[in-house]
């Protein structure tokens, strides 16, 4: 860059806007380097990876003030006619390495050659990623070894990415040092690595190594470790774009439906705890073997993996025992974000030098995983006042602004996820997830996964032949108690009426309760699908335990109201805004500005993974969130009760209330809601 | 420490001569820290550990120019008294974290309270060593969890760190995670933690925890892994003793004698370098068991291991092929140190958290042994210029002084070791280790390993008869020659003369050459030792292969002469200086110049387990070390083939020629050595 001489021409680059002057026959790739825009190189400029691609321009360019002639860059050259003809690329594409300037230009950095690309762009935010991830490719040309000068290939190679790459300093694992001499070697002394250097102090680490220049696959592994699921998306580290996500039921169920009740099984049977970390890395080494499957990838090409989970699933998993998670004070054996080897875990169906990271939990009873929302949905940064749920088996909330941000979890079970309840299943194809009730007949009509046909449209029966109506899911159980309840079929108490009462034959009579009748599949050897008493007052204490979280932390920051709610989780994704509110679930707020962010915590995984920025951001973050223990409150015990009924007084919703009108039972001779809020289940 | 007056009091440490004022009160302890005077404490002042031990003295110190009453300090108090009824306490002793300052005072700090108390002290030279070693205890007072401060106990055991003994930040692994809860808590939130910090720049890392404070043993194994044997040390990490020592046949030799038949075995074989890897791995955790059981200490308590070896077995150790080490250019796969965790190269019997330490090696031939003989000896601080001669079945030879050093290694096979040897043995008892031939009879007598008696010494028989006369040693072999050759059996080429010619009939034929037979036990169905024609030849190969390395250093560093040789390795300790040089193994230089330096590789293993510092000492002074390939010398060759005879002209050996008279054998008509000079195996 100098200044404006005849020797010299004015190169601009678009879309930065970055400019210099530079000396003619300055190759496009260095003018990038020097101006320090965002222009991707594996090779270092030699021609040979085609990660330099840019678009220049030829004619006015008003808005920049240039006229490009034809000749401005130099001649299309043999290493370009080589590579078109060889891999393709696309008619007016340039490798920056090769095209030198040759008079004043307009380039293009179109977003495939940026090296920091932006990626995970949440559509509910105006925040945008851009993707750093801490592992890279770095093409090497390395010394051969000289017998009187005697170094070893490492050392050699250390020394070509200090000079080719300004790299100062690599290490390398033992399945790194297997390799890297016939390596080298069938690379004729050019290799490319896979360098790891994350947001920590520590030296770059040689994940693997190949000859000549490798154009595979690079992938990491993002995972949301839940109770009851675990959810898996594999990544380019390259682009970020997700190349296959996949899930299992966790293996640990079969140990304790719920946290509390693994970490009893951990305490009554002796290496209990053992085999349940046995078992859910099973679970996680399978899963990464099926998503790389899915996506075409071998196992081998994942380098990293960054893990999301709540406390006791963290401790299970890294083989602690999570006793003293069940008990107060609930200290965790650590609280910080782990930087390790995956093997080390025991996930050994990755490359075998990939690197393991998992965030930091913010408090015994809340997780990586809440972490991981945090750093998804970003509270801190919100001007109004949000109050974020993630629903699961526990349900983790963060409320907060700019100002301050909270967080807790409140233990709602598995009644959510379809455990607990009687024609309960998880979400999957042939699950009822969405349900209405005449208000005249009181006849369901309900839609299964799979379908997009209502029950009472043609053509439904064919359409759901292959799955089945198998059951209820956590969203569909939502639904059909808040339509039931809405249709004056259950009272504010959580009651179901008999027939007499709801004018329907469909509630039929079960011991000394009722249940509603929602499908009937014995004909065709089907399931008998209904809501019985018992399903209702698990949904009762879930909602309750959920709402009591979020009154708690309302109460910790002085509010009465919140200004939005963003429900997060596989769950959360798939609620009805207005039955969940018709439920008493959430607080009350205007129903438009109830969103929902799918499933945040895998989200923040996949940030993690991408942009080691964010894992600095999050480890500083968990620092500055101010933790609610829910467990020995008095007061979430006063607001768990008051929230067992269906729904609150409408005074307390006024949103609500300007939606649906709730109907008074004929035996509810209390008239109000009041009593309901009364009669739940005490201490 | 504060300007005199009448509140403070002058405290004067011997043998330090450190010394400052102090405020009447100050504990003693505090005063050492103050004025940086090297006193140890694991409790941190808590008079628990005792570590702190003190002995004041009383009465006039004219050197010191003070008068010490009996008041200098406060009163004996209960907390010494208790640890002096529990553990016992020498008289006049008191602990530094009790006694307060109370009057001008002289204190002398005992060797054993010494934190870097001086150790591995070498005999032949003036070098000290004191202990540093990477892993130390810590006692600490952690801060119970308090769960509306939610941290894990991981963060307040490191706050704790830093508030107690200013160490910022630490890590620990997944075996001191499972373990810190339960023992946090067994410990009542006292706890003493291992933490290990070496010369690289990393944070503190905890190794192992106990509740309480820690008593227990706390180990290091300092490992010297040769071709044909394993050597290793086990030593106190406090105070640098070696609790036990052991060794063991290297179970490679089944693949392969010396180091280049295991590279072909590797080749020829796939996944022979994998089972050589097991079969080492197998080896050193079975003998790491075997000297702790020795030193009565569980392998648990072992923290660290320092491993010294040749490339060879450097690669073959970590699960490199050494293929590469096979041929031209020699290229290690790296030369660097390594530091990693003791598990992941395999050495599972030591603590689970055991760290893993590998010296440089300095080139393809010479390795990380001749780098801990180079740290043991230090050549680099010689005023007069040394040869360090490390026998084995590679010879590793350094040659320097103040100015430069030069190092090389020389393929001498295991003949010195007893391998390839008709009547050889490993030194183990029964071996004949020295030998004197009659000048006028030719009769040999001999001594064995196990006994001090000569062989025609009264009582020899009896003090022999648990062992045998089982075969000959290294070092017996060397003599044997010697003799034969000083006594007229062996010409200078080497060739065995007959019963005519030598005048004894223990020449005997043996297919067209001659033995010479020294032990006849058929009798007592024992052995018959003879040396053969072969077993000469071998020994002439092994010696000139050792000369001709020598000879080449001496060429590049530009002398004729050396100063003193030194001989290390366990072979060079009972090697005779004369025998080795009437044989032609080492250059002339006067006897008394010729000293032994034992085992000096592992010598310089203990030193980087002792002392940090010296890690890094000589990873810097490997980088100085200036190699020298003998593998495509042409000058090696020529000097080898020089160096076939025995012994070479005496006119090259002024030194030599004054201790004995080489005796003209009757068929040698030449009259001198020149012809045998060149009657070596050629090209």
């Amino acid at each position: 860059m100098t200044a404006e001489t005849p020797d010299t021409a004015l190169v601009i680059f678009t879309p930065s806007g970055k400019r210099g002057r530079f000396a003619m026959g300055t190759p496009v790739l260095t003018a990038a380097r020097q101006l320090g825009v965002d222009l991707d190189s594996v090779c270092g400029g030699r021609g040979i990876c085609s990660k330099c691609q840019v678009s220049p321009g030829i004619g006015e360019f008003p808005k920049h003030g240039v006229t490009v002639s034809a000749t401005a860059l130099s001649e299309w050259n043999s290493v370009e006619q080589r590579y078109k003809d060889k891999r393709g690329m696309l008619d007016g594409r340039r490798l920056g390495c090769q095209a030198k300037v040759m008079g004043d230009v307009v380039i293009d950095v179109p977003p495939e050659s940026q090296l920091h690309r932006q990626v995970v762009r949440k559509a509910a935010s105006a925040r945008v990623v851009e993707m750093d991830p801490a592992t890279r490719l770095y093409y090497v040309e390395v010394a051969e070894p000289d017998m009187h000068e005697p170094s070893g290939d490492l050392e050699r190679l250390s020394d070509a990415l200090r000079e080719q790459w300004q790299i100062e300093g690599i290490v390398a694992g033992l399945s790194v040092l297997r390799k890297l001499q016939p390596v080298l070697r069938k690379g004729k002394w050019a290799v490319t690595v896979a360098l790891f250097k994350d947001h920590q102090n520590g030296p770059a680490r040689v994940l693997d190594i190949w000859p000549g220049l490798y154009e595979g696959d690079l992938c990491g592994l993002a995972i949301d470790l839940g109770s009851t699921t675990i959810a898996a998306h594999l990544c380019d580290l390259r682009d970020g774009r997700v190349l296959a996500s996949g899930g299992v039921m966790n293996p640990q169920i079969r140990f304790g439906e719920d946290l509390m009740s693994r970490v009893s099984y951990a305490m009554m049977n002796p290496g209990g705890d053992v085999e349940m970390t046995e078992a859910v890395r099973l679970a996680l080494n399978a899963l990464a073997q099926s998503v790389a499957g899915e996506a075409g990838i071998e196992p081998g090409a994942i380098m990293e993996t960054v893990l999301v989970c709540n406390p006791v699933m963290h401790h299970l998993f890294l083989g602690i025992d999570p006793v003293e998670l069940g008990q107060a004070p609930f200290a965790l054996a650590t609280s910080s974000s782990l930087s390790l080897a995956a093997s080390e875990v025991g996930l050994t169906a990755l490359n075998p030098a990939a690197r393991f990271y998992t965030l930091p939990c913010i408090a015994g009873h809340v997780g990586a995983d809440a972490a991981a929302v945090a750093l998804s949905e970003a509270p801190q940064t919100s001007e109004d006042l949000v109050l974020i749920v993630d629903v699961g088996t526990n349900a983790e909330l963060l409320l907060g602004n700019k100002t301050r941000v909270l967080a807790c979890s409140s233990p709602t079970g598995p009644a959510f996820e379809g455990a607990q309840i009687s024609s309960g299943q998880r979400a999957a194809p042939g699950a009822i997830e969405h349900l209405e009730i005449d208000p005249i007949t009181k006849e369901p009509r309900f839609r299964v996964i799979g379908s997009d046909l209502w029950s009472d449209d043609p053509g439904f029966a064919a359409a759901t032949e292959s799955t089945g109506i198998t059951g209820i899911c956590g969203s569909g159980i939502i639904e059909a108690i808040a339509e039931m309840r809405l249709n004056g079929i259950v009272d504010g108490a959580g009651l179901i009426g008999g027939p007499d009462q709801t004018g329907t034959t469909r509630c039929e009579p079960e011991g000394r309760t009722h249940v509603y009748l929602i499908h009937d599949g014995t004909a065709q050897n089907g399931p008998r699908i209904t809501v019985t008493q018992g399903d209702i007052r698990a949904i009762q204490l879930a909602k309750a335990a959920l709402y009591a979280g979020a009154r708690l932390l309302m109460d910790e920051f002085g509010t009465e109201t919140v200004d939005r709610v963003v429900l997060a989780g596989a769950f959360g994704a798939h609620i009805s805004a207005k039955h969940a509110m018709i439920l008493g679930m959430i607080p009350d707020c205007p129903l438009d500005k109830v969103t929902s962010a799918g499933n945040a915590a895998g989200t923040g995984a996949r940030l993690a993974l991408c942009n080691i920025a964010s894992r600095a951001g999050i480890e500083a973050q968990v620092k500055q969130i101010h933790k609610v223990e829910t467990a020995i409150e008095p007061r979430f015990q006063e607001h768990f009760v008051n929230a067992s009924a269906i729904p609150h007084a409408t005074d307390a919703f006024p949103n609500l209330s300007k939606l649906v009108t709730i109907p008074v039972l004929a035996h509810n001779t209390q008239g109000s809601e009041g009593g309901g809020r009364r009669r739940g289940r005490g201490r």
